[in-house]
């Protein structure tokens, strides 16, 4: 009973949800800022759809794309580390064995104290190589066969969150009616967005979804205000 | 000697230099293929430059501000947990030391080789809780300071990506001179990028080139595409 209550309190998102939200905060935020920039410039809502989904696909691939080799990069990038940490247990083992020590040590241990523990720790190579992984060099194996899913994800969340902003255009003939329905919807998705956000970061929902509505609201007004002067 | 060659084989990218290739990776290649998704289908460069503008605004914010306000959460997340492993020292010992023996088990140690560690380690609450915080929950006190500088970084790197496939469509007046001039700009800078991004990951300099290019030229093809469909 108290081992389960403790794995809920420390209970925070899984990988897939992590990604959900890194495509939906972006797509949520700059096929909108956009879209609001290009109305006060522009005079046909085509342009502005036109804009949208071009924006749409772009940021998709670059963020879905982007993720994947991104993640393909981090797994051989920890490939190539621990084979050269387990290069140096064999080449220079006191040196590494007293970086267990070292490491070890941050905890107010005493030497003395932690032979034991940095023997153990290096009588067995693989073991000691996935120690200083990850408490010397702050590396973790990565999942490489997550990345496509990964890249998928992030990238559908991107066009399903930047079509919310953008079907106001398309459904509406008039600029400004379009815009006042683009902003009102966006505002609620973002707002709605970043309370679920918050959730799973154990933080106040309704901070979490100020701050994403704002986020949103200031990129859009940021838009705004550089189509009008240059526009 | 042997010192500093065990630092220099480990250079990894500095937090700085990672948050510029996190804004110019994007800056550089959404901008880039959202200009070149409208150059197929509107007649003026003047919507184009607008339309990449406002983008670039809209991107910037939404990286920058995003970024600032994620590491913000992350901060606080840590703080919060942080609170609560101190509480759970306090309120359940026995469980949160039996904790540290079962941590140091998984590394082979023996129960009685483990007891004076234990003891070692508990003996200092706030040592106590760093080590659950690091050992169990593998969370690492984030630097709250780095926040603002982040953001400025990310987003400022964003905006002078994003300039650079932008420029063409300044100078010239006629599209396809823009698109041509825009496109063979983007891609020696995405390369360069690239390349020089592949460094900080001691991977190899012509495949990181090659990679960013790749999704540079996917992204602008796709958003070509989508806004032919749709013009």
């Amino acid at each position: 009973m108290p081992a389960t209550r403790h794995i809920e309190t420390h209970f925070t998102a899984t990988a897939t949800v992590r990604d959900v939200v890194i495509g939906m905060a972006d797509g949520l935020t700059v096929p909108f800022a956009l879209a609001a920039g290009l109305a006060g410039t522009v005079t046909s809502t085509a342009v502005i759809v036109v804009a949208g989904c071009a924006e749409i696909a772009a940021g998709a691939i670059a963020m879905g794309l982007g993720g994947y080799l991104a993640a393909r990069t981090d797994s051989e990038h920890y490939s190539a580390e621990r084979e050269r940490e387990l290069r140096e247990t064999e080449e220079m083992p006191q040196q590494e064995r007293a970086e267990v020590t070292r490491l070890l040590r941050d905890y107010g241990l005493t030497d003395e104290q932690t032979r034991p523990l940095v023997a153990a720790i290096t009588a067995n190579r693989s073991r000691w190589v996935d120690f200083m992984m990850r408490f010397e060099l702050d590396l973790r194996p990565p999942d490489a066969t997550r990345a496509p899913r990964s890249a998928l994800t992030i990238g559908g969340s991107y066009v399903l969150g930047g079509l919310i902003p953008l079907l106001p255009y398309i459904a509406f003939d008039e600029i400004p009616a379009a815009l006042n329905v683009s902003v009102a919807v966006t505002l609620v998705a973002l707002f709605i967005f970043g309370a679920v956000k918050a959730r799973f970061t154990q933080l106040n929902p309704l901070r979490g979804a100020l701050q994403t509505a704002l986020i949103g609201g200031l990129a859009a007004s940021a838009a705004f205000a550089m189509a009008r002067l240059i526009g």
